[in-house]
């Protein structure tokens, strides 16, 4: 496993990239996930500036829906890392305990129709084409 | 591939369940998702059931949030039918041009981030568990 | 796309593996899986005597148990090819019209609670370590 | 993480499902996904009646075919609660290890198969249609 | 589904988006993938500077591995229009017929070795962490 | 959880595979993978041979090429077990922390786009047929 490159031992890209995460957030605790794409700087940064401007930027949707949606793939995709991660992003934004359960029987049923409709080799509509 | 069945031909339990869908959605159509799932009357009554009450039951998320979830399992796991019938569903529920970007952009970034996560083997931070 | 090599064209090692579907399968024709394959022999053939011993040789799990069992991989991955061609096979090994939707049934239960689990971050129970 | 609602706990609705658990399964434990599902009591209900009617309902495929093609999808989505779950309930209703021995060999090799009709681009035989 | 945007209707920010694929890959042609996320401009702005940066900026990977990569994850998701339009981007930078089956049974191999490491629990080996 | 079989434990086919792994990557050590496999000899045996001819085996895309395919499919499946000795496997070949970070950042941005192609429908280029 690569090592967390910590805030104190960041330079140059990685520095500055670490210092606007935590102007953004208002805290000076940087997740595990930043430490870790640290040691590829030009992935911390494409991968920090995609994620603010999709997340946080201007736009219709508002920020706890983001984050329902970016929980949604993350729990098909198994990644135990990004629900735990995002579940707190959301609770921090308004989620309760009963949106999150509304958010799994739905992530849930997506995940049993999807199969369904390929099972059942199901044709699309016409009137959906 | 199976044979969809037609209101016309269906009995039974299969139309018992034709004829909540039509009084549900308000229209005589009904998807061929149904029709394909008819061939198996238990799969086709229980499947409804769970979808009507998940996707249009009480709760505190709204009808068009709900659709957005379902969409970004749907996109995730390649499910052309589901991607289909839901954008549709999702429009007429109010959803925007805008709004769908703004949903296929947070869906892939968090299919890119979840990939992320699992290749630099990222712990997951204390104040995550 | 690649061309589908046919069996006159079939030269070598391709020859030998569509000669040898053909005794195994008792049929001349060969399916277009294994046309396209041969546009790599050593994957044909590899891939072909590993399918030929894990889903015909002998075993515990009956022939008609193990194509319900490919089915239930391919329609979780979304494999179309993979589940027309397996469907067909296992209705000629006795598959009914109601097996098949049991199958999808347990499918598409079992794709909607890995994601409850992966969601509810549930704690593997210390009887099952 | 959400908390595991226990047994003694519980009340309404998620008391009687795990009332009627305890009373289907014949043991008093009660496994922790239902557990963590106890935070949301529909989503707790609906999962249970669900799981009860296609795993333990009557039907054409025996009770221990179900386990292992529920195995075979949990396998390919890695849930790992769900392969230490299900696991546990095959061999209870009688799988041995060279069952699942055989049982992980189909699902690798549909898992790469799936693979290679998508990367072979094979069109589906007609035959198949 | 959304139009396609085609380049002689394209302003704005699209339209220098068009223009630098058309420079930077020295065609006029430009791909449906592009026309159609010209529908939401800043997805199609963000994705292409993030695809040129990857797939063809300054690294030390090759552009032709860079593509057999692009290509693994796609078979691995079943992205039909990522499987072909990425085979043809690698042909052009010097793939082979044998490139590709070799490419393709590596991975069909890792797919089923994924899945065999899951359904058999591994623990990870110490030297490994 | 299965036991692991150790060499000293190991007879008839399961002893001659462990031998013949030995022998090929010239140590004694062997990987949990292959004794968790050896619970079941005839996968452990096939899995070998496949394994050794796909990764190892004659062909145009040199080692470190291959490894690094094998682990763009692991990332993308999440298969924590196959990620880390496949890293290691790559490190023994030349994968140097930079290779890592764009190895990375491909998948990451496969993944990413792969979803954009599902979610905006994007038909098929002619030119890519």
């Amino acid at each position: 496993m690569q090592p967390l490159i910590e805030y104190e031992q960041s330079q140059g890209v990685v520095r500055e990239v670490f210092d606007d995460i935590r102007a953004t957030r208002k805290t000076d605790e940087i997740n595990n996930f930043w430490k870790a794409l640290a040691n590829h700087p030009p992935t911390l940064q494409r991968t920090w500036a995609t994620l603010k401007e999709v997340m946080a930027g201007s736009g219709e949707l508002d920020p706890l829906v983001r984050e329902l949606i970016y929980i949604a793939v993350s729990v098909t995709n198994g990644c135990n890392y990004c629900i735990a991660s995002h579940r707190a992003a959301a609770v921090s934004k308004g989620m309760t305990d009963a949106m999150y359960g509304e958010l799994m029987s739905i992530v849930g049923v997506a995940n049993m129709t999807n199969r369904l409709a390929n099972g059942f080799q199901v044709p699309i509509d016409d009137k959906f084409k």
